[in-house]
Protein backbone atom coordinates (compact mmCIF):
# COMPACT_ATOMS: atom_id res chain seq x y z
CA UNK A 1 0.00 0.00 0.00
CA UNK A 2 1.39 3.51 -0.98
CA UNK A 3 1.05 5.96 1.59
CA UNK A 4 -0.27 8.91 1.11
CA UNK A 5 2.25 11.75 1.36
CA UNK A 6 -0.08 14.72 -0.41
CA UNK A 7 -2.38 14.80 2.78
CA UNK A 8 0.51 15.28 5.06
CA UNK A 9 1.97 18.41 2.67
CA UNK A 10 -1.20 19.81 2.59
CA UNK A 11 -1.96 20.32 6.00
CA UNK A 12 1.33 21.47 6.69
CA UNK A 13 0.78 24.18 3.99
CA UNK A 14 -2.85 24.74 5.49
CA UNK A 15 -1.05 25.63 9.00
CA UNK A 16 1.66 28.06 6.56
CA UNK A 17 -0.55 30.36 5.11
CA UNK A 18 -2.33 31.00 8.21
CA UNK A 19 0.72 31.45 9.20
CA UNK A 20 1.60 34.04 7.10
CA UNK A 21 -1.82 35.88 7.21
CA UNK A 22 -1.13 36.60 11.19
CA UNK A 23 2.72 37.73 10.04
CA UNK A 24 1.40 40.37 7.93
CA UNK A 25 4.10 40.31 5.41
CA UNK A 26 5.19 37.51 2.71
CA UNK A 27 8.71 35.85 4.35
CA UNK A 28 11.77 35.33 2.21
CA UNK A 29 13.59 32.38 1.17
CA UNK A 30 17.16 33.43 -1.06
CA UNK A 31 18.26 30.11 -3.02
CA UNK A 32 21.97 30.22 -3.95
CA UNK A 33 23.69 28.33 -6.43
CA UNK A 34 26.84 27.95 -8.50
CA UNK A 35 26.78 26.16 -12.24
CA UNK A 36 23.56 24.14 -11.43
CA UNK A 37 23.04 20.98 -12.93
CA UNK A 38 19.71 19.79 -14.33
CA UNK A 39 18.46 17.97 -11.54
CA UNK A 40 19.55 20.99 -9.14
CA UNK A 41 17.95 23.28 -11.85
CA UNK A 42 14.35 21.52 -11.54
CA UNK A 43 14.62 20.82 -7.95
CA UNK A 44 14.81 24.98 -7.71
CA UNK A 45 11.77 25.10 -10.60
CA UNK A 46 10.06 23.12 -7.93
CA UNK A 47 10.73 25.72 -4.56
CA UNK A 48 9.60 28.61 -7.29
CA UNK A 49 6.14 26.96 -7.80
CA UNK A 50 5.77 26.14 -3.98
CA UNK A 51 6.74 29.34 -2.65
CA UNK A 52 4.83 31.03 -4.82
CA UNK A 53 1.84 28.67 -4.16
CA UNK A 54 1.76 29.91 -0.22
CA UNK A 55 2.79 33.52 -0.49
CA UNK A 56 6.73 32.98 0.37
CA UNK A 57 8.92 35.69 -1.57
CA UNK A 58 11.50 33.55 -3.82
CA UNK A 59 14.67 35.04 -5.42
CA UNK A 60 17.63 32.73 -6.99
CA UNK A 61 21.02 34.10 -6.45
CA UNK A 62 23.62 32.62 -9.60
CA UNK A 63 27.33 33.34 -8.46
CA UNK A 64 30.21 32.12 -9.77
CA UNK A 65 32.25 29.65 -7.01
CA UNK A 66 34.37 32.07 -5.76
CA UNK A 67 31.49 34.19 -4.74
CA UNK A 68 29.65 31.62 -2.60
CA UNK A 69 31.42 32.45 0.65
CA UNK A 70 30.98 35.96 0.28
CA UNK A 71 27.35 35.50 -1.07
CA UNK A 72 26.04 33.35 2.02
CA UNK A 73 27.79 35.66 4.33
CA UNK A 74 26.25 38.86 2.86
CA UNK A 75 22.40 37.16 2.40
CA UNK A 76 22.52 36.05 6.03
CA UNK A 77 23.25 40.01 6.85
CA UNK A 78 20.23 40.71 5.12
CA UNK A 79 17.21 41.43 6.83
CA UNK A 80 14.58 41.20 4.59
CA UNK A 81 16.18 37.92 4.12
CA UNK A 82 14.30 34.86 6.43
CA UNK A 83 15.59 31.87 5.15
CA UNK A 84 19.02 30.71 2.67
CA UNK A 85 19.09 27.54 0.79
CA UNK A 86 22.69 26.53 -0.95
CA UNK A 87 22.00 23.76 -3.48
CA UNK A 88 24.67 21.04 -3.90
CA UNK A 89 26.17 19.71 -5.42
CA UNK A 90 28.88 22.97 -5.45
CA UNK A 91 31.06 23.56 -8.22
CA UNK A 92 34.34 21.49 -8.01
CA UNK A 93 37.17 22.90 -5.54
CA UNK A 94 34.36 24.49 -3.32
CA UNK A 95 34.45 23.21 0.29
CA UNK A 96 30.69 22.47 1.19
CA UNK A 97 31.29 22.55 4.59
CA UNK A 98 32.69 25.64 4.71
CA UNK A 99 30.22 27.40 2.78
CA UNK A 100 27.07 25.98 4.61
CA UNK A 101 28.85 26.29 7.81
CA UNK A 102 28.54 30.39 7.18
CA UNK A 103 25.25 30.55 6.84
CA UNK A 104 23.29 32.57 9.94
CA UNK A 105 22.21 29.82 11.71
CA UNK A 106 18.75 31.70 12.46
CA UNK A 107 18.37 31.64 8.64
CA UNK A 108 19.66 28.13 7.99
CA UNK A 109 15.72 26.48 7.04
CA UNK A 110 17.34 23.31 5.60
CA UNK A 111 19.25 22.65 8.78
CA UNK A 112 22.68 22.48 7.37
CA UNK A 113 25.02 24.45 10.29
CA UNK A 114 26.38 22.83 12.87
CA UNK A 115 24.54 24.53 15.09
CA UNK A 116 21.50 23.55 14.28
CA UNK A 117 22.83 19.86 13.81
CA UNK A 118 24.04 20.11 17.24
CA UNK A 119 20.66 21.00 18.76
CA UNK A 120 19.28 18.04 17.58
CA UNK A 121 21.23 15.99 20.24
CA UNK A 122 19.80 18.35 22.74
CA UNK A 123 16.48 17.56 21.64
CA UNK A 124 15.90 21.15 20.29
CA UNK A 125 14.27 20.73 16.87
CA UNK A 126 15.02 24.27 15.55
CA UNK A 127 15.64 23.88 12.03
CA UNK A 128 16.04 20.21 11.62
CA UNK A 129 17.36 19.07 8.62
CA UNK A 130 14.25 19.43 5.63
CA UNK A 131 14.41 15.64 4.87
CA UNK A 132 15.05 14.58 8.25
CA UNK A 133 12.22 16.25 9.62
CA UNK A 134 10.11 14.70 6.60
CA UNK A 135 10.48 11.35 7.26
CA UNK A 136 9.47 11.75 10.84
CA UNK A 137 6.73 13.38 10.02
CA UNK A 138 5.27 11.11 7.42
CA UNK A 139 6.04 8.23 10.07
CA UNK A 140 4.53 9.66 13.29
CA UNK A 141 1.31 10.66 10.43
CA UNK A 142 1.82 6.43 9.84
CA UNK A 143 2.12 4.78 13.47
CA UNK A 144 2.76 5.04 16.99
CA UNK A 145 7.10 4.55 16.97
CA UNK A 146 7.41 4.16 20.84
CA UNK A 147 9.94 1.49 21.10
CA UNK A 148 9.48 0.21 17.45
CA UNK A 149 12.60 -1.08 15.54
CA UNK A 150 13.58 1.32 12.82
CA UNK A 151 16.74 1.34 10.64
CA UNK A 152 18.27 3.93 9.14
CA UNK A 153 20.30 3.15 5.61
CA UNK A 154 22.53 5.69 4.66
CA UNK A 155 24.43 8.01 7.54
CA UNK A 156 24.25 11.41 5.72
CA UNK A 157 24.59 14.52 7.31
CA UNK A 158 20.98 15.82 6.16
CA UNK A 159 19.76 12.07 5.83
CA UNK A 160 20.59 9.21 8.09
CA UNK A 161 22.84 10.70 10.58
CA UNK A 162 20.05 13.12 12.05
CA UNK A 163 16.87 11.25 11.73
CA UNK A 164 18.56 8.87 13.77
CA UNK A 165 18.75 11.42 16.41
CA UNK A 166 15.59 12.61 16.19
CA UNK A 167 13.48 9.08 16.01
CA UNK A 168 15.92 9.24 19.79
CA UNK A 169 13.62 11.83 21.02
CA UNK A 170 12.09 11.23 24.24
CA UNK A 171 8.50 10.99 23.59
CA UNK A 172 9.31 9.09 20.09
CA UNK A 173 11.01 7.02 21.59
CA UNK A 174 12.16 4.44 18.88
CA UNK A 175 14.93 2.22 19.07
CA UNK A 176 17.29 2.99 16.15
CA UNK A 177 19.91 1.32 14.14
CA UNK A 178 21.92 2.77 11.22
CA UNK A 179 23.21 0.73 8.83
CA UNK A 180 25.43 1.53 5.69
CA UNK A 181 27.76 0.25 2.41
CA UNK A 182 29.73 -1.55 5.33
CA UNK A 183 26.80 -3.09 7.59
CA UNK A 184 27.68 -6.67 7.72
CA UNK A 185 24.39 -8.92 6.28
CA UNK A 186 22.44 -5.86 6.08
CA UNK A 187 19.33 -7.85 4.80
CA UNK A 188 19.26 -9.98 7.93
CA UNK A 189 18.45 -6.20 9.94
CA UNK A 190 16.13 -5.06 7.39
CA UNK A 191 13.99 -7.90 7.51
CA UNK A 192 13.61 -7.87 11.39
CA UNK A 193 12.51 -4.12 11.24
CA UNK A 194 9.11 -2.85 11.92
CA UNK A 195 10.50 0.62 10.19
CA UNK A 196 12.68 0.78 6.94
CA UNK A 197 14.31 4.23 6.47
CA UNK A 198 16.02 3.80 2.92
CA UNK A 199 18.61 6.71 1.82
CA UNK A 200 21.05 4.99 0.03
CA UNK A 201 21.02 6.75 -3.51
CA UNK A 202 20.86 3.26 -5.67
CA UNK A 203 17.38 2.51 -7.45
CA UNK A 204 15.27 -0.27 -6.27
CA UNK A 205 17.97 -1.42 -3.97
CA UNK A 206 15.49 -2.45 -1.49
CA UNK A 207 13.14 -5.39 -2.71
CA UNK A 208 10.30 -7.14 -1.45
CA UNK A 209 12.54 -10.19 0.36
CA UNK A 210 14.27 -7.53 2.24
CA UNK A 211 11.46 -6.65 3.82
CA UNK A 212 8.57 -7.72 7.15
CA UNK A 213 5.58 -7.75 6.07
CA UNK A 214 3.27 -5.44 6.96
CA UNK A 215 6.75 -3.27 7.78
CA UNK A 216 6.58 0.84 6.89
CA UNK A 217 8.87 1.68 4.23
CA UNK A 218 10.00 5.80 4.04
CA UNK A 219 12.10 5.77 0.66
CA UNK A 220 14.30 9.29 0.61
CA UNK A 221 15.95 7.93 -2.70
CA UNK A 222 15.58 9.91 -5.66
CA UNK A 223 17.46 8.58 -8.79
CA UNK A 224 17.26 8.69 -12.55
CA UNK A 225 16.86 5.54 -14.46
CA UNK A 226 15.77 6.10 -18.61
CA UNK A 227 14.61 9.64 -18.15
CA UNK A 228 12.42 8.36 -15.14
CA UNK A 229 12.85 9.52 -11.45
CA UNK A 230 12.70 6.53 -9.35
CA UNK A 231 13.69 5.41 -5.53
CA UNK A 232 15.99 3.37 -3.54
CA UNK A 233 13.32 0.84 -2.84
CA UNK A 234 11.28 -1.35 -5.69
CA UNK A 235 7.94 -0.53 -6.14
CA UNK A 236 6.74 -4.37 -5.64
CA UNK A 237 7.41 -3.52 -1.87
CA UNK A 238 3.92 -1.89 -1.92
CA UNK A 239 2.62 -5.12 -1.94
CA UNK A 240 3.54 -6.16 1.06
CA UNK A 241 4.31 -2.97 3.45
CA UNK A 242 3.23 0.53 3.58
CA UNK A 243 5.54 2.45 1.21
CA UNK A 244 5.66 6.37 0.55
CA UNK A 245 6.13 6.90 -3.56
CA UNK A 246 8.97 7.98 -5.07
CA UNK A 247 7.94 10.52 -6.91
CA UNK A 248 5.54 12.53 -4.47
CA UNK A 249 6.29 11.13 -0.80
CA UNK A 250 9.18 12.16 1.06
CA UNK A 251 10.64 15.20 -1.53
CA UNK A 252 7.05 16.22 -1.49
CA UNK A 253 7.03 16.86 2.21
CA UNK A 254 10.30 18.44 2.18
CA UNK A 255 9.89 21.16 -0.03
CA UNK A 256 6.69 21.82 1.58
CA UNK A 257 8.61 21.83 4.88
CA UNK A 258 11.51 24.52 3.76
CA UNK A 259 8.70 26.81 3.35
CA UNK A 260 7.43 26.11 6.96
CA UNK A 261 10.91 27.08 8.32
CA UNK A 262 10.94 30.03 5.88
CA UNK A 263 7.98 31.14 7.87
CA UNK A 264 9.32 29.86 11.23
CA UNK A 265 12.38 31.80 10.92
CA UNK A 266 10.25 35.21 9.66
CA UNK A 267 8.02 34.52 13.03
CA UNK A 268 11.08 33.98 15.16
CA UNK A 269 12.25 37.65 13.92
CA UNK A 270 9.22 38.90 14.99
CA UNK A 271 8.14 37.26 18.07
CA UNK A 272 11.43 35.84 19.26
CA UNK A 273 13.24 32.62 19.14
CA UNK A 274 11.68 31.42 22.33
CA UNK A 275 8.16 31.90 21.85
CA UNK A 276 8.45 29.49 18.72
CA UNK A 277 10.91 26.83 19.38
CA UNK A 278 10.99 25.80 23.26
CA UNK B 1 38.81 -10.29 30.81
CA UNK B 2 39.32 -6.86 32.41
CA UNK B 3 40.24 -4.58 29.70
CA UNK B 4 43.76 -2.43 30.72
CA UNK B 5 42.46 1.27 30.36
CA UNK B 6 45.59 2.74 32.12
CA UNK B 7 47.25 1.85 29.08
CA UNK B 8 44.94 3.89 27.02
CA UNK B 9 45.06 6.68 29.59
CA UNK B 10 49.03 6.87 30.23
CA UNK B 11 49.78 6.81 26.00
CA UNK B 12 47.43 10.03 25.90
CA UNK B 13 49.50 11.24 28.87
CA UNK B 14 52.69 10.87 27.25
CA UNK B 15 51.44 12.85 23.95
CA UNK B 16 50.15 15.25 26.05
CA UNK B 17 53.24 16.35 28.19
CA UNK B 18 54.95 16.48 25.02
CA UNK B 19 52.89 18.60 23.66
CA UNK B 20 53.04 20.99 25.99
CA UNK B 21 56.52 20.63 26.36
CA UNK B 22 56.48 22.05 22.54
CA UNK B 23 54.00 24.62 23.46
CA UNK B 24 56.36 26.22 25.57
CA UNK B 25 53.62 27.05 28.52
CA UNK B 26 51.41 25.66 30.45
CA UNK B 27 47.63 25.49 29.15
CA UNK B 28 44.86 26.69 31.72
CA UNK B 29 41.56 24.68 32.68
CA UNK B 30 38.97 26.24 34.46
CA UNK B 31 36.16 24.73 35.98
CA UNK B 32 33.33 26.21 37.29
CA UNK B 33 30.76 25.34 39.61
CA UNK B 34 27.80 25.94 41.74
CA UNK B 35 26.78 24.39 44.88
CA UNK B 36 28.76 21.56 44.30
CA UNK B 37 27.89 18.30 45.55
CA UNK B 38 30.24 15.37 46.93
CA UNK B 39 30.76 13.74 43.81
CA UNK B 40 31.54 17.03 41.77
CA UNK B 41 33.56 17.65 44.39
CA UNK B 42 35.45 14.43 44.25
CA UNK B 43 35.47 14.89 40.34
CA UNK B 44 37.08 18.73 40.90
CA UNK B 45 39.78 17.05 42.51
CA UNK B 46 40.59 14.21 39.87
CA UNK B 47 40.70 17.07 37.88
CA UNK B 48 43.30 18.98 39.98
CA UNK B 49 45.98 15.93 40.35
CA UNK B 50 45.38 15.13 36.46
CA UNK B 51 46.02 18.68 35.90
CA UNK B 52 49.31 19.07 38.61
CA UNK B 53 51.06 15.76 37.07
CA UNK B 54 50.70 16.84 33.31
CA UNK B 55 51.34 20.86 34.31
CA UNK B 56 48.39 22.22 32.66
CA UNK B 57 47.26 25.08 34.95
CA UNK B 58 43.92 24.51 37.04
CA UNK B 59 41.23 26.85 38.57
CA UNK B 60 38.08 26.08 40.01
CA UNK B 61 35.87 28.98 40.16
CA UNK B 62 32.85 28.56 42.53
CA UNK B 63 30.17 31.10 42.05
CA UNK B 64 26.09 31.31 43.26
CA UNK B 65 23.64 30.14 40.70
CA UNK B 66 22.99 33.65 39.23
CA UNK B 67 26.26 34.68 38.37
CA UNK B 68 26.28 31.33 36.44
CA UNK B 69 25.61 32.28 33.00
CA UNK B 70 27.73 35.90 33.33
CA UNK B 71 30.70 33.87 35.08
CA UNK B 72 30.61 31.31 31.70
CA UNK B 73 30.86 34.43 29.16
CA UNK B 74 33.45 35.97 31.32
CA UNK B 75 35.97 33.51 31.11
CA UNK B 76 35.06 33.23 27.86
CA UNK B 77 36.80 36.03 26.98
CA UNK B 78 39.67 35.54 28.87
CA UNK B 79 42.76 35.19 26.63
CA UNK B 80 44.87 33.33 29.14
CA UNK B 81 41.87 30.61 30.05
CA UNK B 82 42.42 27.61 27.16
CA UNK B 83 39.50 25.44 28.45
CA UNK B 84 36.12 25.82 30.38
CA UNK B 85 34.37 22.77 32.09
CA UNK B 86 30.99 23.69 34.02
CA UNK B 87 30.84 20.79 36.57
CA UNK B 88 26.68 19.34 36.70
CA UNK B 89 24.26 19.09 38.06
CA UNK B 90 23.63 22.39 38.31
CA UNK B 91 21.71 23.87 41.18
CA UNK B 92 17.65 23.97 40.92
CA UNK B 93 16.31 26.72 38.80
CA UNK B 94 19.23 26.98 36.54
CA UNK B 95 18.74 26.02 33.12
CA UNK B 96 21.74 23.52 32.05
CA UNK B 97 21.53 24.67 28.41
CA UNK B 98 21.43 27.93 28.52
CA UNK B 99 24.96 27.73 30.74
CA UNK B 100 26.59 24.92 28.11
CA UNK B 101 25.85 26.83 25.28
CA UNK B 102 27.17 30.05 26.04
CA UNK B 103 30.22 28.38 26.74
CA UNK B 104 32.86 29.71 23.76
CA UNK B 105 32.77 26.51 20.80
CA UNK B 106 36.96 27.38 20.62
CA UNK B 107 37.13 26.65 24.76
CA UNK B 108 34.25 23.74 24.94
CA UNK B 109 36.67 21.31 25.94
CA UNK B 110 34.15 18.73 27.21
CA UNK B 111 32.27 19.02 24.02
CA UNK B 112 28.60 20.47 25.13
CA UNK B 113 28.00 23.21 22.55
CA UNK B 114 25.49 22.56 20.20
CA UNK B 115 28.44 23.86 17.49
CA UNK B 116 30.76 21.27 18.65
CA UNK B 117 28.10 18.43 18.93
CA UNK B 118 26.73 19.16 15.31
CA UNK B 119 30.65 19.17 13.95
CA UNK B 120 30.28 15.58 15.28
CA UNK B 121 27.56 14.87 12.43
CA UNK B 122 30.36 16.61 9.81
CA UNK B 123 32.16 13.71 10.48
CA UNK B 124 34.68 16.94 12.36
CA UNK B 125 35.67 16.01 15.92
CA UNK B 126 37.25 19.14 17.50
CA UNK B 127 35.75 18.51 20.57
CA UNK B 128 34.08 15.61 21.10
CA UNK B 129 32.56 14.92 24.16
CA UNK B 130 35.10 13.75 26.29
CA UNK B 131 33.32 10.27 27.49
CA UNK B 132 32.38 9.58 24.41
CA UNK B 133 35.32 9.84 22.91
CA UNK B 134 36.70 7.90 25.97
CA UNK B 135 34.59 5.17 25.07
CA UNK B 136 35.49 5.02 21.05
CA UNK B 137 39.45 5.14 22.25
CA UNK B 138 38.65 1.98 24.56
CA UNK B 139 37.03 0.35 21.94
CA UNK B 140 39.61 0.94 19.07
CA UNK B 141 41.98 -0.48 21.24
CA UNK B 142 40.78 -3.44 21.59
CA UNK B 143 39.12 -4.79 17.97
CA UNK B 144 38.13 -3.84 14.57
CA UNK B 145 35.02 -2.25 14.66
CA UNK B 146 34.57 -2.31 10.90
CA UNK B 147 30.71 -3.83 10.23
CA UNK B 148 30.75 -4.57 14.23
CA UNK B 149 27.04 -4.72 15.23
CA UNK B 150 27.51 -2.16 18.62
CA UNK B 151 24.54 -1.53 20.90
CA UNK B 152 24.63 1.75 22.48
CA UNK B 153 22.58 1.60 25.88
CA UNK B 154 21.17 5.10 26.83
CA UNK B 155 20.75 8.14 24.89
CA UNK B 156 22.19 10.87 26.62
CA UNK B 157 23.76 14.61 24.97
CA UNK B 158 27.21 13.52 26.53
CA UNK B 159 27.41 9.56 26.13
CA UNK B 160 24.42 8.05 24.07
CA UNK B 161 23.85 9.99 21.10
CA UNK B 162 27.20 11.59 20.41
CA UNK B 163 29.19 8.14 20.82
CA UNK B 164 26.94 6.49 18.34
CA UNK B 165 27.19 9.22 16.00
CA UNK B 166 31.24 8.58 16.33
CA UNK B 167 31.35 5.23 15.82
CA UNK B 168 28.92 5.62 12.36
CA UNK B 169 32.03 7.67 10.98
CA UNK B 170 33.34 7.07 7.82
CA UNK B 171 36.88 4.71 8.64
CA UNK B 172 35.02 3.13 11.88
CA UNK B 173 32.08 2.11 9.95
CA UNK B 174 30.16 0.18 12.79
CA UNK B 175 26.57 -0.54 12.68
CA UNK B 176 25.14 0.90 15.57
CA UNK B 177 22.01 0.53 17.67
CA UNK B 178 20.70 2.89 20.36
CA UNK B 179 18.54 1.30 23.02
CA UNK B 180 17.18 3.05 25.86
CA UNK B 181 14.30 2.72 28.80
CA UNK B 182 11.64 2.75 26.12
CA UNK B 183 13.10 -0.27 24.22
CA UNK B 184 11.29 -3.27 23.79
CA UNK B 185 12.59 -6.73 24.44
CA UNK B 186 16.41 -5.00 25.18
CA UNK B 187 18.09 -8.39 26.16
CA UNK B 188 17.15 -10.04 22.93
CA UNK B 189 19.54 -6.87 21.46
CA UNK B 190 22.36 -7.27 23.76
CA UNK B 191 22.63 -10.69 23.25
CA UNK B 192 23.09 -10.22 19.48
CA UNK B 193 25.70 -7.49 19.75
CA UNK B 194 29.61 -7.89 19.50
CA UNK B 195 30.08 -4.41 21.75
CA UNK B 196 28.24 -3.31 24.50
CA UNK B 197 28.16 0.27 25.49
CA UNK B 198 26.34 0.77 28.68
CA UNK B 199 25.30 3.82 30.27
CA UNK B 200 21.87 3.61 32.00
CA UNK B 201 23.20 4.85 35.70
CA UNK B 202 21.78 1.47 37.16
CA UNK B 203 24.20 -0.47 39.37
CA UNK B 204 24.63 -3.84 38.05
CA UNK B 205 22.35 -3.45 35.20
CA UNK B 206 23.64 -5.63 32.67
CA UNK B 207 24.12 -9.15 33.76
CA UNK B 208 26.14 -11.98 32.32
CA UNK B 209 23.00 -13.60 30.91
CA UNK B 210 22.77 -10.26 28.47
CA UNK B 211 25.59 -10.54 26.64
CA UNK B 212 27.29 -12.40 24.21
CA UNK B 213 30.36 -14.75 25.02
CA UNK B 214 33.27 -12.93 24.19
CA UNK B 215 31.43 -9.77 23.14
CA UNK B 216 33.45 -6.57 24.56
CA UNK B 217 31.55 -4.21 27.11
CA UNK B 218 32.39 -0.69 27.40
CA UNK B 219 30.49 0.22 31.33
CA UNK B 220 30.19 3.69 31.69
CA UNK B 221 28.27 4.02 34.81
CA UNK B 222 29.29 5.83 38.17
CA UNK B 223 26.97 4.60 40.57
CA UNK B 224 27.41 4.75 44.40
CA UNK B 225 26.24 1.48 45.81
CA UNK B 226 27.14 1.39 50.10
CA UNK B 227 29.66 4.06 49.92
CA UNK B 228 31.18 1.66 46.85
CA UNK B 229 31.74 3.15 43.27
CA UNK B 230 30.34 0.69 40.78
CA UNK B 231 29.50 0.22 37.03
CA UNK B 232 26.11 -0.03 35.22
CA UNK B 233 27.63 -4.28 34.47
CA UNK B 234 28.05 -6.55 36.87
CA UNK B 235 31.35 -7.62 37.07
CA UNK B 236 30.98 -11.31 36.68
CA UNK B 237 30.48 -10.50 33.02
CA UNK B 238 33.99 -10.07 33.13
CA UNK B 239 33.83 -13.55 32.76
CA UNK B 240 32.55 -14.24 30.18
CA UNK B 241 33.34 -10.87 27.73
CA UNK B 242 35.64 -8.20 27.90
CA UNK B 243 35.23 -5.51 30.30
CA UNK B 244 35.95 -2.05 31.13
CA UNK B 245 36.66 -1.75 35.59
CA UNK B 246 34.79 0.57 36.96
CA UNK B 247 36.40 2.84 38.61
CA UNK B 248 39.75 3.29 36.65
CA UNK B 249 38.13 2.25 33.05
CA UNK B 250 36.01 4.91 30.79
CA UNK B 251 36.84 7.62 33.83
CA UNK B 252 40.17 7.56 33.43
CA UNK B 253 40.39 8.02 30.49
CA UNK B 254 37.79 10.92 30.51
CA UNK B 255 39.78 13.10 32.67
CA UNK B 256 42.85 12.28 30.39
CA UNK B 257 41.25 13.17 27.10
CA UNK B 258 39.79 16.44 29.25
CA UNK B 259 43.39 17.47 29.45
CA UNK B 260 44.26 16.67 26.00
CA UNK B 261 41.30 18.85 24.72
CA UNK B 262 42.83 21.64 27.00
CA UNK B 263 46.18 21.06 25.19
CA UNK B 264 44.38 20.83 21.87
CA UNK B 265 42.62 24.03 22.62
CA UNK B 266 45.99 25.87 23.60
CA UNK B 267 47.49 24.57 19.73
CA UNK B 268 44.95 26.37 18.27
CA UNK B 269 45.32 29.79 19.97
CA UNK B 270 48.60 29.59 18.89
CA UNK B 271 48.77 27.42 15.66
CA UNK B 272 45.55 27.77 14.29
CA UNK B 273 42.81 25.83 14.24
CA UNK B 274 43.27 24.29 10.63
CA UNK B 275 46.48 22.90 11.69
CA UNK B 276 45.20 20.80 14.59
CA UNK B 277 41.96 19.32 13.22
CA UNK B 278 41.27 19.23 9.76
Amino acid sequence: MYIDCKVISRNIEDSVRKRIEKLGFSPKLVSITSKPDYSTLSYLESQRKKSKKLGIEFEIMEVPPEKLLRTVEEVSLNKNVHGIFVARPLPEGVDEFEVLSRIDPSKDVEGVTPQNLGLLIYGKEIFPPCTAESVVKILENQLDITGKEITVIGRSVTVGKPVSIMLLKKGRDATVTVCHSKTVDLFKITRRSDVLIVAVGKAFFIKPEHVKEGAVVVDVGINLVNGKVVGDVDPEVEKIAKLTPVPGGVGRVTTTLLMEHVVRSAEMSVYGRDKICF
